[in-house]
């Protein structure tokens, strides 16, 4: 197997560069019959796209282009491939980087392992988060399956540096913290995220964050013990976006320091069915989806692409030196870094649900390309409650 | 692609239930010429074999028994397949847990997934952290093979309950905690990692806790952006494993309250080398190892087998009572768990090291074949620097 | 991915050596609820037997032992293990062969990708026909899952040597093949057969074979465009055979020969439905089923065991020599080699099957279980229809 | 896993239909530092190329375009995707066909498939031959690469309907052949071979054909048992072609007509190394390269859409009717197809030598690049001896 796929029944492959004329994503073991239209992958898209404010300032109006896979605004079972152009590159400002790689980026490690002379330094080549595109557009395709069995799903950032989110805020808040400036869920702690975002634009500095997606309406029993429980899968897609140092469901870590008594959660009556009281488990038990919430977090670190000096080696002299890493930057990766982790949490549930045969592998039958039509109507139309007035 | 199966070019099979005449794994990929034997292999699983103090009373003595792909002492090239019987099983002990599906256990997911009637309930059957025999049986091939370019591996209990090892010790005082009966790297948490599993014991209870695995000598390079990143297969091996529950790597979540500047690691020359000055990342930028040690952690839950009664659900009725979970439990799981981690880890750098054809996929000379023993010889003879005066 | 392991939905590992203890195979992916006893596997088991007339004299019971992933008679969804001992080893008759690689066999290529230092030299080691057990013992499960959906397997040999078997027989005769000596359809060249094999051991030579293998009942749609079609997987399948050297579906290489106003066939409405009107398709256009019966052939070459000296090299002083193979060899592989064709048919439709979701991933309903069991009460009827009067 | 991806070390992607906007191919697993151009890959699509004589008049140029993965004229180990646009394309010839399903076609498993309203029916879609666009580009990375370890490919059209090859024609004729209006290595055949598609085009006919390639110093020990044998994995590469129904690699079929003393190949001294004397086993032999040529055959049956009027069924109103498929076809399939066997023979081949650690899976050191260069240029050489003197 090779690097740039991801998913067993549900595949994607992502391809391009920062810097080159195109990323893009070929989507294979897409059922036929979903309608499906690029509108549908630029919304996704929207909430990841540079150009805005507290995010980097490159301008990409990211319009997906749909080249294969598609008939008639339905899919045709074929792989669906999607690229995105990328019109707004500035490799001068790369120079300096080609020969002081930059500290806590991928520079020298790519230079390791490809090789100095074979190393595409323009934005970070392929380690740039600019390959993210691809992930986010396929992104838009699971959710619309995922629709089908009324999986929903919403993310929002859970803290920023120091500052977290410990209120209480709603499903339909973190759904509409998409529009969000800087994806809070809370609006109290909003205006503390963007104070401390504007610091950091000022100082030239940048903070980590922690994203936290909830997938609502996950159907029991998915995960494929022993090796691709959920939570596995789960951990791998969320730790292969760029910038991720940490992966935890449910309570995660906190339960580590718990015991026994206090950790298990009750097995109750539930609406009808059995279920679990306080789902400290985030959803998931022995690796498999019990039917509660799945609750995953991502820890972010800082970007590394600051304004501040910060001490490096020179490949051509092998000296010690400094890089003041320009180019336009986000200030918090972990903002734009919700979309993505929504989108690879969405990947591996659609894997998964394909895998146990709950959504169609092959096609899906005129009533359910209806339901999946129905419901991301009804998701955009959530997340769209978080359009301030002004701009509904 | 099917769940019992983990790696691409070192991939091991796992199979066999808690309860069922035996436990085992087939290792494929295992290049031909390394010198491998049961005492080899018996020598990893001494430190995940329960019969010990602090851990599950079950007495097994975990004999492996290699019947297939070794030929006079040394591999074939074929698929090694290592088999554990499973001899001390009381399935008595099982009779109220068909009916009464366990808090914090994976019996209610897998009747969910599986069915009710074909649920092996018995010793908790495949969800059973004996199927981690075969990960650790497999761990043994993988550590032998890292010897040959140099990787050592080294585990211990970073934390348990609310004591967490801050202080200083070396990567041999990790290496020595193998026959610390806690897992401590350091002497003094070990006595209160003892004074707190035997409270447990007697009030029936369990803690959770932290496993850290610390990889040395790990050649910079490994890792295939964008999806098989090392940290995305890493954190998939260790969320495999039963009990875990977060995932981090270098600071990992504290990198996620920090700013640019302090969690940028500065880029310096180190021993006629570049390198990274204080290893926040952990030993891995960009998704790929920069050279440094490679550090994990695993946070272990509280184990969910408890005797203080916890409320569920009788299948059978479906009325709410309570089960007090008698059978042999550990006190606390993440004790066994970091040999169980250390295999995983072991598992992900061998598959990389192959993928990257810095370990012979297919043969290995007769120098290679010495250097493999011999590292692995200076190894045991490290770890068992832990071994009491009086055992010794 | 390693080379031990076949399928993606439905896979097995085979592991075993010739002369090791046991050969044995790992199903993973049988969903949950199967009714399974080890008398289903022998009964298939019983058609590659050795042991028996015109086939090696190596006595072998091959008593199948399903050590996981079976309860209480069902399949837990855990893979299912399945051993078979070895128990009529001589491998004394091996130890010329060490220094002179038998013409024909894998022996000097075994030699040159893994070292002679590391060959298992006795018996053909991996290279043996004996690893087929596993794929024979898989295919029984393949086959009572296929029942589910109303599919058969029956196989027959086609031609051996000069002899091909072109009258006009009966689906049903072709499963009663299963009890012929020489695995002939048609009891006029039934004596044909057994006379060119008769020949073939006093000569101490041996004779080459098409093995053809019918499925029946195999629903429309089934294959992966463009490189999972039905027909690439098939053939992979069929040529991983020991011995197998060619492979074709429907009238095959003939069809190179033909126009296409005459190869071509015409889409007619038969029984309701749409169909094809000869079928020289054999069962798949464009890499999909077709719902007309698949039909696959493949060519097995003599074997390469022969009493009749033939000219080697000397490992050791590299001069040249001949060997005389002794050791119990089938004069004709083709003969056992028709069940082995049929179990890896069963294996590729089995696993197409669940990866579109005709047959279950995860568990059988309770009504499922019973259709699967009844239509295995039938095959194995049909079948024994043809044993001999005075068997009966 | 899903059915558009090909390889496991050198892994390909394609996607795209007939009629889309574009084909193309995502090549994941190329090395770092393999010099490539778009010249490089469009001398191999040119000798697959429609719109030339005996092929199809479609007039497409076929100009390849790499979009990612090369930086500098060199491969940067990131997935290198090749698309070629297409031009030519008359969607109202297929309006018929839309209700029609041609007797031979994919056009009604497709709908079987996928369903009717699904169906992508312009121009074939995504089963059309114009998908191994994609094939025949990553082919010409493939090929490179083989260069650096002395493995040099060439494919002719072995036979036309009756017509065979049957004389003596060198290896380098057989290059030459890629100059031959109908793929012939043997200047007697040619005319014969162009006599009869003139025929067919003419009578609005097709014919079947052989083609056969030849893989040139492929190294010793190649292959992985039991499954992913060469055998294996070539059957499997060359069945996955459109209109290819039968496969076989050394005598092939013609062994099973055979007895041992004949079919058996006798191992000899051969310049200085252990050899095959007459090569029956096509260089393979236990599924393992043994160093000598290996030879494969595909069998393809007659181009599907002719012009003379075949009974088929009218979807609308499951009547009986009757199309004759107008469009622009090949007389023979088999002609052009010569050149997707090459490629799909080089794929496995790079993707074994990958596996098997001979061909560096990571970067390429700058004199391996310059040996790839330079045998690329000595094999473009080669193959225009065959250019006729006026075109030289």
């Amino acid at each position: 197997m090779t690097g740039s796929s991801f998913g067993e029944a549900f595949r994607i492959t992502t391809f391009g560069e920062s810097h080159g004329p195109e990323v893009g994503v070929v989507v294979d073991g897409v059922p036929a019959g979903l309608p499906l239209s690029e509108e549908d992958v630029k919304f996704e898209l929207s909430f990841r796209r540079p150009g805005r404010r507290f995010v980097s300032g490159r301008r990409e109006e990211d319009v997906p282009l749909v080249v294969s896979g598609l008939f008639e605004g339905r899919t045709t079972g074929a792989p669906v491939t999607i690229v995105v152009k990328n019109n707004d590159v500035i490799s001068s400002l790369y120079s300096e980087v080609r020969y002081k790689p930059r500290p806590g980026h991928a520079d020298l490690t790519y230079v390791f392992r490809y090789g100095f002379e074979n190393w595409d330094y323009r934005g970070g080549g392929r380690a740039s988060a600019r390959e993210t595109v691809g992930r986010v557009a396929a992104g838009a395709i699971a959710k619309k399956l995922l629709g089908l069995i009324g999986v929903t799903l919403a993310g929002y950032l859970r803290s920023l540096g120091e500052i977290e989110s410990t209120g209480e805020f709603s499903f339909e808040e973190m759904l509409c913290s998409k529009y969000s400036p800087v994806r809070a869920a809370d609006r109290k702690v909003e205006a503390s995220y963007e104070e401390l975002l504007k610091k950091a634009i000022i100082e030239g500095d940048s903070y980590g964050g922690v994203a936290e997606v909830i997938a609502r309406g996950v159907p029991a029993g998915l995960g494929e013990p022993v090796f691709d429980k959920l939570k596995a899968d789960l951990a791998k897609a969320v730790l292969s976006i760029p910038a991720v140092v940490g992966f935890e469901y449910g309570l995660g870590f906190k339960l580590a320091r718990m015991r026994g008594s206090e950790a298990n959660d009750e097995i109750v009556r539930k609406n009808g069915r059995l279920g679990w009281r306080r789902n400290v488990a985030g959803g998931i038990i022995g690796g498999i989806s019990n039917g509660e919430d799945i609750v995953v977090r991502a820890a972010f670190k800082p970007t590394s692409s600051i304004r501040i000096p910060q001490r490096t080696v020179d490949l051509r002299t092998m000296e010690e030196t400094t890089i003041s890493v320009l180019g336009r930057h986000d200030p918090s990766v972990a903002v734009r870094g919700v979309a993505v982790v929504e989108s690879m949490v969405a990947l591996v549930l659609v894997d998964h649900a394909m895998r146990s045969s709950l959504i169609p592998r092959v096609k899906l039958t005129q009533d359910q390309a209806k339901v999946a039509e129905e419901m991301w109507r009804r998701y955009i139309e959530a997340c769209r409650q978080g359009l301030s007035e002004e701009s509904q």
